[in-house]
């Protein structure tokens, strides 16, 4: 599909005049990095040079550009997909991605989420209402207590049990061990309350380690994937996600992908980072830090999140939004009110605050099938 | 080793009292993350913990705080380091990693530059003086195109010839065909000049091809290779470097970095974030855009980044700064005197603005033998 392009839109920091030079600027430093000047050859210049498809006044001083590339810039790979977009750019300053367009020829080469919202609700057989997550954490716990708070979680009516996205291969918590109990814990918990429970296992690790460990999770009875794109790259997730032998839900992690958005006019937008990204690279689930929790994304960023999760996008399935990161129970009505039926809710500490966990779970399902 | 920890410097924004607050949150962040008040266990309060070592105001509204961590926590995987110094506190604001200190224990689970500044010297016998790089550009050009500009950089002088990083496996310049093209032509020039030249293919790519292509491009005769963690993930690189059955001079590539630092206050410092992770991931030189050029680093940016490639680091060999990002043949004196001579001096567009690239390739050695 020689000519076919894609689109990029970017706010810019600045005047009319300023925005369209950074605009111009872009669409060298995305693609032939080289003086403008210098090159003659009317394909390279025609073709391979990004295009401001538009460019308009969205706030005073910022702008917004849409700014088209070629595909054949791209190939089929998820990398150089993200080079493009912002490789260079990335270490300029006033300058954010804020919405990929793909079109339905670049999409087509990524599968996207092979369970997204409907995906999930089938397996688990939960046809409407939000679905409830839970951590196994804290850091420091063995083995056997991690499976002894998961079997209490899956009792208590959670969804999705992931591990605490900091338990890796710690000498006192061994990935195979850990996961075969915990694994172990939720399969007994389901047979008693009838109900299907995902056991999530953290498996980012080493890249050559990645594979190996989903792979043995899956064997040891794992439910479902975590996985931290910003500490293993994004395509180390859509690997995962596309790997017809594994075929498991993968829930993406926000860990170290804040330096990418918490400045709000630079980077990549939450939107993107959180939503469009993971939803591109096979994520069925993304977990970001809600509003009024210990983080600071405003309702806005949050909403847009949410859109990103959700909104057509040629074709690829629709992803879980996750919102997580200091939620408790009493702000769940709140949540669901704001995210709607389609949602993650994840809790994790506060769970602990009642008495037992089971009943912090108990209380949880109470509150999410009443809203 | 248990009992052993690893400390990480923060810059926070703040006075002393909203600093040491956010000192202590991230001590439990970045561990248990997890309400601190249902935590009694004192093996974990003790351990697992984050702990400030010190906290100290170093200008007016911006203390540094120094935080250590257990070891067990991180075990030996780089991915896991990157989670405990700054997963989840990535998403917030007013918070940057300046420093890593990891002791001999921590250090010497990474095996870090393989080569670094004197290896890289030996390989390409040039003891002493700056070393020249330059770059395959622009996008859109085919491998016959690219292998006529290796060779003639190759007999022009210059030491380490490197795709540009735009170069993927594009339908135009498959990535195969491309390196053995370019290959061929260096080793062509380097039988002409007499002197050993190095070529360094991009083997960034989706998740499961970066060890096949820098296999092949090992087979076709690469002499280095060029990643861009920002877009494979550090430890792909690591995994690269460790590589026995490779053994090639890694040189790491910024692209999607500059997420983490082009804000001066938040994210990853330029000198962790374009020094002392590289050197911990193993790559013997780090591109980085140099003040002065199409970037925004400040000159005391660069000198950090310089310092921390080449500063003691518990037994990890130093590796080159690489300055970049719109250098010209104008500026060499200015940045030899700058950097000292164990800088690799990356020239890419402007060499074409000599009359010949030959003649602009002999201009830059001649500029640097004199320097």
């Amino acid at each position: 599909v020689s000519g076919a392009r894609f689109t990029v839109t970017y706010a810019i920091a600045g005047d009319a005049a300023e925005a369209a030079a950074v605009a111009r600027d872009v669409c060298i430093e995305q693609t032939v990095e080289y003086p403008e000047d210098l090159i003659t050859d009317p394909a390279i210049r025609g073709e391979v040079f990004g295009r401001v498809e538009s460019l308009v006044a969205r706030a005073p001083g910022r702008h917004e550009a849409r700014i088209s590339y070629a595909l054949d810039s791209v190939g089929s790979e998820l990398t150089q997909l993200l080079n493009v977009v912002f490789g260079n750019s990335s270490l300029k300053p006033g300058l954010q991605v804020t919405h990929l367009e793909l079109g339905p020829v670049l999409a087509a080469r990524f599968r996207g989420p092979r369970f997204g919202v409907a995906g999930l609700r089938a397996r688990l057989g939960r046809p409407r209402a939000p679905l409830l997550c839970s951590a196994l954490k804290p850091l420091g716990l063995g083995p056997a207590a991690l499976a002894a708070l998961a079997y209490e979680e899956a009792l208590g009516g959670i969804d999705v049990i992931k591990d605490d996205h900091g338990l890796a291969d710690q000498p006192y918590a061994r990935f195979a061990e850990r996961v075969e109990r915990c694994a172990d814990a939720v399969r007994r918990a389901a047979a008693q309350t009838g109900r299907p429970c995902l056991y999530a296992p953290n498996v980012t690790a080493p890249a050559p380690l990645v594979a190996e460990r989903a792979r043995l999770a899956q064997r040891l009875g794992a439910g479902a994937l975590l996985v931290a794109p910003g500490l293993v790259g994004f395509d180390a997730m859509r690997a995962l996600a596309d790997d017809d032998a594994l075929a498991l839900p993968i829930l993406c992690h926000p860990a170290l992908l804040g330096s990418f958005m918490v400045s709000p006019a630079q980077g990549l937008a939450p939107a993107v980072t959180l939503a469009e990204l993971p939803r591109l690279a096979g994520a069925d689930a993304s977990i970001f830090p809600s509003y009024g929790g210990r983080f600071v994304f405003t309702p806005d960023e949050c909403r847009a999140i949410a859109r990103g999760a959700a909104a057509p996008m040629d074709g690829l399935a629709p992803l879980w939004p996750a919102p997580a990161g200091g939620m408790s129970l009493a702000r769940v009505p709140e949540i669901v009110r704001f995210y709607g039926p389609d949602t993650l809710l994840l809790i994790g500490g506060d769970l602990h605050r009642h008495g037992s966990l089971r009943r912090g779970c108990e209380l949880f399902r109470g509150l999410v099938e009443k809203a």
